[in-house]
């Protein structure tokens, strides 16, 4: 008998959770992901799991969430879907690292349905990505990144980098600061649906090679920057820009924002924000610095594969 | 010639600026503040005095802005109004303090004027509060502060107090952490019209007077407290409570969302951001402690005039 698309889509998750856990541990060298098992009382239910205090990662989880019930009215009108019913699942990670030249990375995938009144499927669509965040900005590791990504989505269509590339820059982006971004993006793709000649399944199939990419597109920029000396100078900055995250993800982020107003587990949520932020007033990088420099790219995103792809 | 409401209101805000900042100066006996005379693209502008490593004040803004023009659509829709145009004037400030020992205060006072096609008035309101966040609850301050709102409410009316203490509370709820409050509250009033027997002179005067009394309900508690000896313990606290007021400010606070959303100066609305911050996954003080006791006053607003008033 064959499996849904829901279960099959699931169980992947499942895997991937432990399969990255597992790797980022070792990259770690020193802490250990702790796993909470929630319940959600409307129906379904997580597993979070964090790190915390590494040689490596400050602070991080990568969390896995399966829920289903009534759709709520507040649900209904943010993701602009009629229906009586839905089912949802994703895996969401976030990871701040201790050392400044270690970039922040987040990914996420999932999966949603929605049914009507008899309990029949009126829609279903898959969505994800991943993001870089860099704080001192080595090319070399953006490019890389994004030809990762790019080999991901080519594997499927040529078509779909440069879209999800944009899409990406697009959704990342401070609007209360100029747009400025995040950081220097990734790939980002949303309701994607079983249509226009593309099956639920392919989609399934997109998603989850891109699940199963984020280790090799995101570890080997960590070892080639984990040991780097960095100062006091450098740990600021980093936590000045750690503040622009805040921003970003408490004031814009869809699926925080969604989470939250649905009544999420708010811890599960905002494992995402940094473990030490800084707010200053109107903090300007110096001219001609590193740190200007990455500014810079962040208010004018680049096209990152141009040129031949790196090897790292 | 008599002066028109709003240009009375806006001298009253820059004169009380002025005697804040002196004061809050001398308080701080190291740190000055610094002056950003800012203007609106669409009309208006303002003026931000930021003070930033002081002896006490880690980081604060008293920001006073005076704009007018064409309603926002946006603007229109968050007031739940209908306008041509507007003028709102304002005085916000938040201070927050390096020693753990003392709060952090929040104050702010306001008038708006809507105006039809023809530049008539059509609707005028004062709001405002004050509100103080302590990080170790000392309840004789708790009190003290208080009884300077009561004392400065009832001059006007004796309900007024009951019922602003009460919007305060619920107001400076996070909703997403069960209805933690952000601190131990103060008085929030809104949409205060000349109407009900009372005028719009009537709130002018309540509003200022409020204004008028922020010092007598803060400086007191800041010398009492400031010279505390306090060690990392103390300050990791601070820092994971300042992290609920990013959270608070970010995610409900309707000033702070209606600035960013209708284009504000980001800088002047976001000095309200404490200056380090720390995020940890489900941190639970423990049970017993000082930590502890504060957390269940938050979640559990006390009325802290049942009692007599104290003097500090």
């Amino acid at each position: 008998m064959s499996q849904s698309i829901k279960d099959q889509f699931t169980a992947h998750l499942r895997v991937l959770q432990n399969e990255i856990c597992q790797a980022l541990e070792q990259a770690d060298g020193k802490a250990r992901f702790v796993c909470d098992v929630w319940e959600r009382p409307d129906g379904g239910g997580g597993e979070s799991r964090i790190i915390n205090g590494g040689n490596v990662f400050e602070k991080g989880g990568v969390n896995v969430s399966v829920v289903h019930g009534k759709l709520p009215a507040i649900a209904a009108q943010q993701l602009k879907v009629d229906g009586d019913s839905f089912f949802a699942c994703g895996l969401s990670l976030v990871l701040h690292p201790s050392n400044p030249f270690v970039p922040t990375v987040h990914a996420n995938w999932r999966y949603f349905e929605l049914y009507n009144e008899d309990g029949e499927v009126m829609d279903a669509w898959f969505g994800g990505g991943t993001d870089l965040t860099p704080y001192y900005l080595f090319d070399n590791d953006a490019i890389y990144f994004h030809s990762v990504q790019k080999n991901s989505c080519d594997a499927f269509d040529q078509s779909l980098y440069p879209t999800f590339k944009k899409q990406c820059d697009q959704y990342f982006s401070n609007h209360h600061r100029d747009g400025e971004r995040r950081g220097v993006g990734g790939i980002f793709f949303d309701h994607c649906r079983g249509i226009a000649g593309r099956s639920l399944e392919f989609w399934k199939s997109f998603a989850e090679t891109n699940g199963k990419n984020f280790l090799t597109a995101y570890l080997p920029i960590v070892e080639k920057r984990k040991n780097k000396t960095f100062t006091s100078k450098h740990k600021f900055w980093q936590e000045i820009r750690r503040g622009r995250y805040v921003e970003f993800n408490l004031l814009h982020d869809r699926g925080t924002l969604f989470g939250i107003k649905t009544n999420g587990r708010t811890e599960s949520i905002l494992m995402s924000l940094p473990p030490t932020v800084r707010f200053e007033y109107n903090f300007q990088p110096t001219p001609g610095s590193e740190e200007a420099r990455l500014t810079e790219v962040l208010m004018n995103p680049k096209d990152w594969l141009t040129s031949n792809p790196v090897v790292l």
